[in-house]
């Protein structure tokens, strides 16, 4: 990880600057719909995402040659308190993983043709405890969005964003309780496979963490840096520059909506260019998109992260950009309408 | 369409010998997902996709190297009545639409990298109207449901199985009536677009076909070949091939799953060599899921047909087989298991 200046307020500030949908595309794209060789609405979601992805890269037609998948990894001091089923080495061990190739997403990526980057976040430095002091300082928190925003290089067409940090189900319970509400047990789940006592003891980390925070948090970024960690405001500026660098976002499970949730939370529009790739079984993910108000593309009952579901998306969107883009309209094809 | 030389009671013979799972392949594939780098079950579906066509390709590792779509396209008597918001001239235009590349499923199996063979049956000579004869003969049924077994050709690794008809979500409907019982107005929806007194009339030819047929058909296969048409009889002739040449099946939406359905009727294990690929807006499709017990894959609000929903499908039988063969164990990456 480089060391980007980087200042909260100035990137708070950015949120009041989030470009809005190109209607002009979207409305091409939308006449465009009602021409095609299908019964109007005949293939649902992929309709709407083409629309949405005009709408949101800003041109018609839509393009998605180039999607990108980024996972960002890093360190939970946390972690010490045995809130997960793997040791914190993990988080390092499966980074390699991923450079070798050896990962699931590595295969998700060959499969999808999609781009894979893997950013390491000062992993043999992890956050702070949140059980007992802030995951990350103004500084700390800023550059590491700063960094998750510099990784959204230009010619990209869609970003699937995700993550690898052993603890960061526990620290994304513990924002989301933060940023929502509802008691720790709502949000708290068995993230890497904790059950039992262990579970009962996630969920007291949780508790205590966020009852240490919540009142002191004066933002859902003063909350992001509290209970967060690296990876997951790192997330959070990749979405806030595939906002400005009109790159349309794929979301992952239930730490990568948590990170993004952090900008719903400061605006309501702030992911109005963001879909949910797939709803992982970590309970508070269900919990988290209804209260985000979002449908997920899959449901494949997968909890893996590291943007796996994400990326399996980029295959809805390829198909929602190939039949909007390569379908022959009614007269091109000489076919008749409705009688 | 060619003339194979066929016979019901042959093909109704066949089911009596349908090969079973391969448990050696089946078994090999649930070892392997227990040693690759990711929690236990943290795949969710991929995993038990992966396991799933080991089993039913007889092989391990699975491949999905060569999958193949196969549209069958066949016009229907009852089309006259108006049951469609489209004329039946639409089932001949739009396979010349498939032929030019200009349709939903040419550009989705572009996308996935399927084959795709699209197979005209006698679209100038529609089946009976159901109303008031059966859709077929015996051997009008036995020829077409040998033509969809002569589709399956050698090299294929999984099959997905759609349709182009005007009129068939009215057959569908027809014949899911007539194999499960339930009002005619359970099962039928609006198709294409139909709604209102449109969609009553066409609730009612449901009905008096049924009426007309359920009684008098001695078993399933008499029932497809009274209410069906000749491109569903083409399918469950398909999915036979399937399970026989060890070729596993993703089907499509109704009149897709309601032709499979007929061979579920005649024997419950007729279709474990099946997945259901997607699940369509029409109303009926949800009911008969819940009929034959299947969960489907997809739910994208599609109601296209012409296999789209299914060859969509083969991204996630791709991603299945990718993660399964191509990650890492956890020896091999040298990442620790649970602590």
């Amino acid at each position: 990880m480089d060391d980007p200046v980087a200042d909260l307020d100035e990137i708070r500030a950015l949120l009041a600057h989030l470009p809005g949908p190109d209607l002009e595309a979207g409305t091409a794209a939308t006449l465009r719909q009602t021409q095609l060789t299908k019964p109007a609405g005949a293939l649902g979601r992929l309709e709407e995402l083409a629309i949405w992805l005009a709408t949101w890269q800003a041109r018609h037609p839509p393009r998605l040659d180039h999607p990108r998948t980024l996972v960002f990894a890093g360190n939970h001091g946390v972690a010490a308190r045995g809130v997960s089923a793997y040791p914190a080495a993990v988080t390092a061990q499966m980074v390699q993983n991923f450079i070798a190739g050896g990962a699931a997403v590595n295969q998700l990526c060959r499969v999808l043709d999609a781009g894979l980057k893997v950013y390491e976040m000062n992993l043999d430095r992890p956050t702070g405890d949140i059980v007992v002091e802030p995951a990350m300082s103004e500084t700390e928190c800023a550059k590491a969005m700063a960094y998750g925003m510099m990784a959204v290089e230009p010619g990209i067409d869609a970003l699937a964003l995700g993550e690898m940090g052993i603890g960061n189900t526990t620290a994304a319970a513990a924002l989301c309780a933060g940023l929502f509400g509802g008691a720790a047990e709502l949000w708290t789940g068995p993230g890497t496979g904790v059950a039992g006592a262990a579970l009962e003891a996630k969920q007291c980390a949780v508790a205590e963490a966020v009852a240490l925070h919540r009142q002191a948090a004066r933002d859902p970024f003063d909350m992001l840096r509290r209970l967060g960690g690296l990876e997951l405001a790192a997330i959070a500026g990749a979405v806030i520059a595939g906002r400005l660098g009109r790159v349309p976002v794929v979301l992952d499970g239930f730490a990568s909506t948590a990170a993004a949730a952090v900008l719903y939370a400061a605006d309501r529009h702030a992911l109005d260019h963001c879909v949910v790739g797939h709803i992982s079984t970590e309970p508070g993910h269900r919990r988290l998109l209804e209260r985000i108000g979002r449908r997920p593309l899959l449901d494949l009952g997968m909890r893996l992260g590291e943007a796996s579901g994400a990326t399996l998306a980029f295959a809805v969107l390829k198909a929602a950009v190939a039949c909007h883009n390569g379908m022959a309209t009614f007269s091109e094809a000489g076919v008749s309408g409705p009688s």
